[in-house]
């Protein structure tokens, strides 16, 4: 079976604002080394000795991200099969369905292993592994979700709590858990039955359409009726207006996994993950805090991010972010890394539409 | 008698780094309103209907600051009577003894006005009428200081202790303090005959000649020698170099004030006076964080200074100083604004010689 590889880069990651705009989100930025996630992403899953080899990647994103996604596929020489737009956001359950339609109209035995292009990977020979052997999962008809070792109470990811063995590193899911409070993180941690949801999917295309048909055929019905109507333009799928905005906006958790009889978990993997999801996460992972060097003095657990031209110099200051990014200074305590939006609420209410 | 105001403005304020720098220093930067330090000390000097008539302004300063000097001159059309550049810095012994040698040359009996250009002074009304109260007690021969009403136990000014009163407002200095510890300033507060030294003078400049050639014959001797060889060009007297870099490097405080039997403290004035020595006392009276009106989220006692084109956001923090300017960004604890002098060391170090 061909397997297809759907990369999802359409959000915006405004947590990561002044760097991340709604113009260049943070997944087509260099945050964390000198590419972008995404190519990084893209780069992930080349043909490899390992005997990984997938199909050239789908690329479903929104309307207005297409000269990034070609500038940035360009730069590594990359022939998507195809660039599927979305004319708005619909959530991942409409992404879903848009992959699975759109694989099982090329190829109706295909595979879809459908990601985030957001997320960083520090070990991606340990990912690569973790896809080949569950290949065999995701054949025997299972939508395989692939679960990453916690190793901290969390709050910020969704779990997914592993049921009964069905394979090598394979359980059935027990239950998928929303993001959790604190005391709840902590006793999934204990209970080690419990790894973070990375968002990444593995299923036979025409098994995500059966589920859909049963638990959420308004979006399916919705979804198919829109890639009906949506003429290609070369490789450029312009996904039709008026049909796709009828799409009920419902991620896919919602709308199949937490209703199938069929999820699996694989997992958990040890591939240095992470969602790259706040300022704190970036500094977690960045290996220079820009071009130009940082001056810090008495400057404790702070997270640096400057661009070409701007020297930033720190004094007797702990638990900080500052990003300075195009006009743009964003000073932080680290432990509001979540309300960065308060910020974009602002600029929004000022109508400094420009900034954000 | 003429009297002769002489405006100090060679110094480089580098406690306001990032704004003030050794290229456009303090006393010349937009940092508290939409004109300068500098210039508004030359226009507080100006004849008024209070019956002011001081002589137009000679300016002291460092070569490298004369386009600086030139240009904030002439926006407001203010022709100076002369403007001395040294070549090097001397410290305020070495002012002094320009002030009063100059001065003396072209006027045996005029009085001199020195004055520091990068302080601020909230009610220049108080500020004129405390100089003409106050020059009959020089021309009674004695180098009369401002003394300000301290509202706090700052130990970051000398203080100035009173002893037997000579006139209205005027009194005998009993003694001159250095930067006292916080108990020592405690004290002073309580005390009540302590007041903050200002840093500007009055004086007969032949008195001022007597007590150098009494307290530092040294210092008047090398001034003496390099005015001597000094050739002006117009306005402009650029003092000899050879010469003027033998002077003995020592304040008018050590060298003079702290000596003399004839020092007079006169005040305490009440005009709103501050230092502007510091990014916290900017933050004190600055009206506006800049062109662009910074967010501020949960950011409580910060103080901002941002430049066109760039927006600043603070979200959870507090006691910070923020300041942006060209190419160079401060975030600091506000308990910190006395050692920005530790950034210039290390932009220093790195030979980062365009940055301060």
């Amino acid at each position: 079976m061909k397997i297809y590889p759907v990369i999802m880069c359409g959000g915006s990651g405004t947590r990561l604002w002044p760097v991340s705009t709604s113009r260049t989100p943070k997944q087509f930025v260099n945050l964390v080394s000198d590419t972008s996630l995404f190519r990084q992403t893209v780069a992930r899953l080349a043909p490899g000795e390992d005997g990984l080899d997938l199909a050239p990647p789908i690329v479903i994103s929104n309307a207005r991200y297409l000269d990034l996604i070609n500038a940035q596929l360009e730069a590594d020489s990359i022939s998507p099969l195809a660039i599927l737009l979305e004319p708005c956001a619909r959530n991942t359950a409409a992404v879903a369905a848009v992959a699975a339609d759109f694989v099982g109209r090329i190829d109706p035995k295909g595979l879809v292993l459908l990601l985030p292009s957001d997320h960083f990977i520090g070990d991606p020979g340990a990912f690569r592994k973790a896809i080949i052997d569950a290949i065999a999962v995701a054949e025997a008809g299972r939508i395989v979700t692939f679960g990453i070792s916690p190793d901290r109470p969390e709050t910020g990811f969704g779990y997914i709590k592993a049921g009964e063995p069905i394979g090598p590193s394979a359980h059935a899911v027990s239950s998928f858990r929303e993001k959790p409070n604190h005391v709840t993180a902590l006793s999934y941690l204990a209970d080690g039955n419990y790894s973070w949801n990375a968002g990444i999917f593995m299923f036979p295309a025409n098994l995500m359409c059966d589920e859909l048909e049963t638990h959420a055929p308004d979006v399916l019905a919705s979804v198919k009726s829109a890639l009906d109507k949506t003429k290609p333009d070369g490789l450029v799928h312009q996904i039709d207006e008026a049909a796709f905005s009828e799409v009920r906006s419902i991620s896919i958790d919602y709308a199949v996994m937490e209703h199938t009889k069929n999820a699996a978990v694989f997992g958990p993997l040890s591939c240095a993950w992470s969602d790259v999801g706040t300022w704190p996460a970036v500094g977690d992972l960045q290996t220079s805090s820009g071009p130009v060097q940082p001056v810090l003095i008495d400057a404790e657990n702070c997270t640096i991010h400057s661009e070409q031209g701007t020297l930033i110099a720190a004094l007797g200051v702990e638990h900080l972010v500052i990003a300075v990014h195009d006009g743009a200074v964003l000073v932080m305590s680290k432990s509001r890394a979540q309300d960065v939006s308060l910020v974009i609420d602002a600029l929004k209410a000022r109508g400094l539409t420009d900034k954000f």
